[in-house]
């Protein structure tokens, strides 16, 4: 089996966003698609170990925030690098309360869903959303999962269900410098060594001085 | 509710094909998601009215047939625009069988998948799969299905999720002349009327002939 072939299907980059007793939380995702049209539902898959998970089986409402090329590519770091269980995602992202779910405000549409069904896997939870409200809210491109490969040069989770081990490892021959949190492989055409000293990771926002040399 | 924020999920395009008692079948498909990572399992949304879905549920078995920007968009209204009841798609189009399952030679990847749950919702059938094969068949760009729209001028069929009423209006102020089976805008440089004869439909293949005036 060659699962280099999983990377041929093709996504877009989202936060799904949800309330935790009141409280914003949400996780970057890039598995949601439409599954009906009329009811119009929307099915989304989380990991069981994202805090967004229990807090939208509880809430039983999940928001799908739809990033854009022009969305600060920080956001994914924001919601994808750290957990929920430790810090609040929100206080460093603004945004606004749309549908009744909290919407940030980097996102260029979203989709708002109540939880009508899910299905267990091994790792994910499928939530199936009856969608209750959806709106675009500046015009922009979608932003696909492989624009955020290619072009932001973002790696996957480890709990995304695209992510492959392999990914993990430097362009042969090359000396990079990674960070160490989300995996970013630094690809500007200053050297490493000569960035500011406030450089910090595009995506996660790690300093410079975390980045690891490989 | 806006719902064009829907179309702000991004898709690839796809065949999802299976066996109908030894019978090669399969229907045109933007659904399909990776759910988890190890074991690996996809998810496809696949509409009650389509025959494969009667197929899939019978045989077990289905494969992803990754589409490519260099696949003949043709393959896109032979699985999309017409039923395995009616005719046998495969004649029409040259395949081979990989991991037990047909998969189309346009496909640029493939993945095969055993059914191992499914979610019913009021109009699509969500099929989980194991995955038991996947490869990659030759190098290309993934079809996304906003190229499918933006660059081939392709439009969803009825049982697609993504289905909007909206799209089979015309643009204003233009004389049109649209594919009365699968929607497609003829959008040439060369006026209508004095395209070839032999023109046909680049997505379903209908004559010349059967386009109608806007």
């Amino acid at each position: 089996m060659n699962k280099s072939a999983f990377h041929q299907l093709s996504y877009g980059v989202y936060v799904v966003s949800t309330w935790d007793k009141g409280r914003p939380v949400g996780c970057t995702a890039n598995s949601a698609m439409q599954i009906t049209s009329d009811p119009a539902t929307v099915a989304v898959s989380i990991n069981h170990d994202n805090y967004t998970n229990s807090c939208i089986r509880e809430s039983g409402h999940f928001a799908v925030c739809v990033l854009g090329v022009s969305s600060d590519p920080a956001v994914i770091g924001t919601f994808g690098f750290q957990s929920s269980r430790d810090c609040n995602k929100f206080d460093q992202v603004p945004y606004q309360v749309r549908g009744c779910l909290p919407v940030i405000d980097a996102a260029c549409a979203y989709i708002a869903c109540e939880v009508i069904d899910t299905m267990e896997t091994s790792t994910h939870t499928v939530f199936l959303g009856r969608v209750t409200d959806a709106d675009i809210l500046r015009k922009d491109d979608p932003m696909t999962y492989a624009y955020y490969h290619q072009v932001i040069k973002g790696k996957s989770p480890k709990n995304a269900p695209t992510y492959l081990p392999e990914q993990e490892s430097a362009p042969a021959g090359k000396e990079t410098y990674v960070c160490p949190v989300c995996g970013y492989v630094y690809d500007g055409e200053i050297p490493f060594e000569e960035l500011p000293e406030d450089y910090v990771c595009p995506l996660c926002r790690q300093p410079k001085s975390a980045f690891v040399k490989k």
